[in-house]
């Protein structure tokens, strides 16, 4: 009888909880949705600011923005975290042409890469020598290559449903492409813009030379979709032709930046800590706002919507706006270098990253019993259309803090248009709907709720039922 | 023994069966999203033709171009099935003021709804009455009406996450709002646009008259969401302000006008039927692209992506773009109408009309039984992302071909930013994603492949691996 009694109670409990947490998920949704505050902020750092590159002016506004506003929001702390970034400068805008003969020229839409050298005074011309990857450059070798532009011109792999995959399958040849071409005595980079679609709007993003000697280093370029195809098209029925370009970026010394961030303390486990973040810093082109403005919105709104719909989390939720994840990650490792140094407990890190479009899901890096925890919840998510629960890679910003303690993850909105932007001048608010945005900060917001709620360590039902 | 081996053999051939299915399905997305032909036909239409208002010479231009696309495909049938449809123009750009005294005037942006009657010579002005539904009008009667405007301005909720549940909780004011506010002596109609987002776009879409007498019938039109939250914050402070309109509009007779249909005949099953369609017809403000330019052209390149893909499907293959879905559904009606004349079996219609988005899935009418053999069919869909199979409406022009032996399905497109654009100017080819477009495509050629091959009949696993 006692049994039946405790068993009756356990379910009785269970329900009661199940359905308290459908119905807080539902506020959290709705006050985003009728009531939230990350469109408005987004105009704001968009337009009012605009891009934010590491070690701008912009970048300093947006500390401050993004500080004051927390503070508007009546929140337990708020702080800057100091780290130093590097400073790079685009300088004037950058030009380029294709020579077919002397004055026989078409102008193309090119960027620097950030992190490249500026061409040399003049800028320079050469012939050009079209590879798919880095592999080539081997069996070209040195003879083909001395004294050419090397172009990279392997597309994004249009059949891949991810458009993250498609990236990371290129992407090396705006990383490592010009450190390599170098080595070969090539006298400059041209990489096809990480498009999928075809347009004029070249894409920067960082590269790297390594430890590449000066005297090796070779400026490098990115070119539109569009632009590739031209010059591709060209070379086919000119092999001869020349390439001219022109820029005059410049690597500076590194300044004075901060991270950004709020905090409500926990109610019960203060020292429990659960991080959402994006990145402040933006590329220099557009004005930031699907990389990352709307992950630095979202996550912001998460602690305003906990407040706004009655919830008073366990644990200390932090919102941590990051910065210089797009080149150099010196706020992403600061942050986590200063919570090893304080011991600090993170048992949750969650980032947006990937544009401010509708939300799909999360994917996970953590073990394999939290991972079936959270796909327990799966079903409260149903109504909202959230459905993407996999094992994957999570942020750049909170990978510093992997330990085996912390389940790190990653909001993953729907991906087919985010290259369309990524890190060229039309990545800006226009682009941005505002629903889609408003519903990943509820679904971060839920999760956030979740986690606080249920915490990370892998308990029985039975624990869960009496949390 | 015997037992064992049929056994193993009814296994292998699932799994072979099964890895097939996933194979071809594979084969299809990579053929639509290398090698799709949606995105240029869709150029075309939007580009070259642009809105395609029943009974205009952009419909017609939009029969002849599609009939001459599906004859290029190849099929084994391609006709034009003729249909009257009704004939409404807009005529001259309509104009509307907020006057709060003489000469003291805010212009506004309106539109006229289709079906409704041109204002007056010289247009109507009149004092405002602000309702935010048709029961209020009973609630003010005839006394508070007569005379006046009646502005129509409850908005569309916005914490539903379908957009299409927000537009079914709000549609009836623009359907129906004239001729329940004429009923009680109002001399025109003004209805808040069909639009969740704050923007300048007047929102068209039908309104009927029902059998209300000419003399009671009241011009209506659409005003921008801007628009409405000016005029009601304007009515909050003067409560006597005059509001004036002015639109030419008409009703002319029914004229000559087509379904367009190409097929594929099936190879064992010829007179087991699928369709899937969109409809050529579109408002006139805008191009049409998503509504339903989208639909039309990725039911054209569902044949020829199952051609593309060397499918031969066993049943007939129809791709029926239907016209006059906006302000008539005349094709949709006549299709069903000569089907049944002719005892046509028709198993399955899939219809695409909510916009060009990424798809997320689809809503199907259909029996319990044969809504859980689609549902078995999902893990074939999971590497795509399409997650959304649920039971619900399907499409306004396969509907009347329901009876019990038909399954009817809808495709669903994620809906978040489908009513920025829906009956407005800017529903554009521009606000169409190549990728997205091409996604839906590939996604009703998977499902039209699984019911081919496996049959809308409810039968038994067994009876399935035989198949």
């Amino acid at each position: 009888m006692k049994f039946i009694l405790t068993t009756l109670f356990l379910v009785a409990t269970f329900q009661l909880s199940a359905q308290s947490d459908a119905e807080n998920i539902k506020t959290i949704y709705t006050n985003s949705l009728t009531n939230g505050q990350s469109y408005q902020w987004l105009d704001h750092l968009s337009n009012q600011i605009g891009g934010r590159l590491s070690g701008s002016l912009n970048a300093e506004k947006a500390v401050q923005y993004t500080k004051e506003e927390f503070e508007k929001l009546g929140l337990d702390k708020v702080w800057l975290q100091p780290v130093m970034v590097p400073r790079w400068v685009r300088g004037a805008p950058e030009f380029a042409y294709i020579e077919t003969a002397p004055g026989q020229t078409t102008s193309v839409n090119i960027c620097a890469l950030g992190g490249s050298i500026a061409t040399p005074n003049g800028g320079v011309k050469a012939e050009v020598i079209e590879v798919k990857s880095i592999d080539e450059l081997a069996t070209l070798g040195q003879r083909n290559i001395e004294g050419k532009i090397v172009f990279f011109n392997r597309p994004m792999q249009a059949d891949l449903i991810s458009t993250f995959e498609a990236y990371g399958g290129c992407v090396d040849q705006r990383y490592s492409g010009a450190r390599e071409a170098g080595k070969y005595g090539a006298v400059g980079v041209i990489v096809r813009s990480m498009n999928l679609r075809l347009d004029d709007f070249p894409h920067t993003g960082s590269m790297s030379y390594g430890d590449l000697p000066n005297n090796q280093r070779i400026p490098s370029a990115a070119i539109s979709t569009n632009d590739a195809e031209l010059l591709s098209g060209m070379l086919a029925l000119d092999a001869d032709l020349k390439f001219f370009f022109s820029q005059n970026c410049e690597q500076l010394s590194d300044v004075q930046s901060y991270n950004v961030i709020g905090e409500i303390t926990g109610s019960e486990f203060p020292n429990e800590i659960i991080i959402v973040g994006g990145h402040l810093d933006s590329w220099d082109l557009g004005d930031g706002s699907h990389d990352d403005g709307a992950g630095v919105v979202q996550s912001m709104d998460v602690l305003r919507l906990l407040k706004e719909s009655g919830i008073r989390p366990k644990r200390t939720i932090r919102a941590v706006l990051f910065m210089n994840e797009e080149n150099g990650l010196r706020g992403g490792r600061k942050y986590a270098e200063v919570a090893k140094s304080k011991n600090e407990k993170h048992v949750f890190a969650l980032e947006s990253d990937a544009g401010g479009f509708t939300p799909r899901g999360f994917s996970f890096d953590c073990s394999d019993i939290m991972f079936a925890k959270i796909e327990s919840w799966k079903s409260l998510f149903k109504p909202y259309l959230i459905h993407y629960f996999e094992k994957g890679g999570s942020g750049a910003d909170i990978g510093p803090l992997k330990d085996d303690g912390v389940v790190l993850a990653g909001l993953r909105p729907d991906s087919q248009r985010y290259f369309d932007h990524h890190h060229a001048s039309n990545d800006t608010f226009e682009h941005v709907n505002k629903r889609e945005l408003e519903l990943g900060a509820a679904t971060m917001t839920a999760l956030v709720y979740l986690i606080d709620k249920y915490g990370t360590e892998t308990i029985t039902n039975e624990e869960q039922i009496r949390d």
